[in-house]
């Protein structure tokens, strides 16, 4: 049982969270909550998307939020690219570090970004490139490796491969994303091998949904084998799309709390962290989605 | 890594879980709940607690409660007794198996039970012996085995201590209590080492509260470590009186959800088990506090 020293903490929620959020919200409350985890000790912050307003309303304002956020040194903030047009405007607002996002499934990926696997990871040849020519790092997203809404069970061998081909066009890292939530423990230690065994541990991150509750499970199971980055959402901002009403991303406070027991180096602050959390989720009118938040809160 | 084959689900909801909710509730809604879980395949049901109504007033009726509730073959329906004159009311009940609890922390035990953690084990005795010439069995729990509300910190070696001395008086199981929920998984791993040097691993049951999020991790690192029997209570029952608003007993689906996941025997019915926790909620008018219910009922 050799457990990662240090752990880090990719910070999810300004985009991959409120890009689930029902209402939009002003670019000024989205700049202040990646100012605020900065300043609680998060050294990643996803922080928005260079993708069609019309696709994800959500995310207008991306440059603005680029431009307004106060960067501190020794902090990547990332944004997503999915294409050429994407990764052109991000590089205009001064992106150092951009994120593509593929399926492990073919029904996900035809409804999602309605082309096939195949064709998506095409497309992301030319971001790779010129992402290369402009020295911007790339990571690169799996959806759905432990299960699709559409097609139910998915092939380890099929993420392996979608993962191997993502490092191969040049991403340094794939995040391995439990869309819907439905993964469990063994399921996730058999695509961890799985996948191993086509990309190194050490290039691979978690992405774990809580919806039905499994989240920590998994990130203790990952952790076993040897995964040492995770995403997470600041007060598991995010809902889950196909499940309406249920919990989507993990919260950030829950993760920061079991990697905390277990003694495992992150750099946040909870303090910091949880405040955060409160504050985004008075702008959103919603309770907070971290129950260590929320037991941290009724303690004080 | 062997994970157990098969897992004994305690469900405490009825006692546990209804103990800790603000408002009392009728008889017949109890008895309701406890013929519907054992409908869903819960073979160990613990249904009410014979102490003193001025202390609990929730668990008043529990004589009723057994009286009214339709005992399946093969079912252990269980109450709390924690002195001769509980067990008296029980036995006259015909209840079969009855438990009994202690802390691991002497503040804990002081304030809770108004007595030494010592002083505790010694009122167990007659009801021990009570129970041997009665043929009923009896079950130990001890509470704050991860940390105390008043103490913080509990050594691992004190609730070995305590689990020899249930064990020693006759407790054929001793249920390792995280009370306010604060343990992670790695603690987890360190206590049943500890506690397994004193009372072999078939005989200790994990009994974890959702509070920081950290349930079903440490129920997988319990898992881990060989520990076969697990207490839940459905749809989370039962806050926690120690932090107001924050979750507590791990919710029955939740675990079953992992379990299911990890292809180990349980015998309970999903579908059953989120019916019967969702008109539970419904009589107490409270949402259901299991993640795994609320995505099943979402894509229903």
């Amino acid at each position: 049982m050799n457990l990662p020293k240090k752990v880090r903490l990719v910070e999810v929620g300004p985009r991959d969270g409120l890009q689930n959020e029902k209402q939009p919200i002003e670019v000024a409350d989205k700049i202040r909550l990646v100012d605020d985890l900065s300043a609680a000790g998060l050294d990643y912050i996803e922080v928005g998307s260079f993708v069609s307003p019309k696709w994800v309303p959500q995310m207008a304002g991306s440059a603005e939020v680029f431009a307004g956020i106060r960067q501190r040194p020794g902090v990547t903030y990332a944004a997503l690219a999915p294409n050429l047009k994407g990764f052109e405007a991000a590089l205009e607002s001064g992106v150092k570090e951009v994120a593509v996002f593929a399926a492990a499934s073919e029904a996900f990926s035809q409804r999602n970004i309605n082309c096939s696997i195949k064709d998506s990871l095409e497309r992301f040849v030319p971001v790779l490139e010129a992402a290369r020519q402009h020295q911007v790092r790339v990571r690169g997203y799996i959806s759905c490796v432990l299960g699709c809404p559409y097609d139910g069970d998915v092939d380890p061998r099929q993420v392996a491969w979608v993962a191997r081909e993502l490092q191969q066009m040049g991403c340094y890292e794939v995040s391995l994303g439990d869309t819907i939530g439905v993964g469990t423990a063994g399921a996730t230690r058999r695509l961890i091998e799985a996948v191993a065994s086509e990309v190194p541990r050490e290039r691979l991150a978690g992405h774990f949904h809580d919806t039905y509750g499994q989240a920590l499970a998994n990130i203790y199971a990952s952790l076993l084998e040897g995964i040492a980055v995770f995403d997470s959402s600041v007060a598991g901002l995010g809902g889950c799309p196909y499940a309406k009403g249920a919990t989507g991303n993990v919260a950030s406070e829950d993760v920061l709390y079991l990697l905390n027991g277990l003694e495992i180096h992150t750099g946040v602050d909870m303090h910091a962290l949880v405040d955060a959390g409160q504050r985004i989720c008075a702008v959103l009118g919603k309770s907070n989605g971290s129950r260590a938040a929320k037991a941290l809160l009724a303690k004080a």
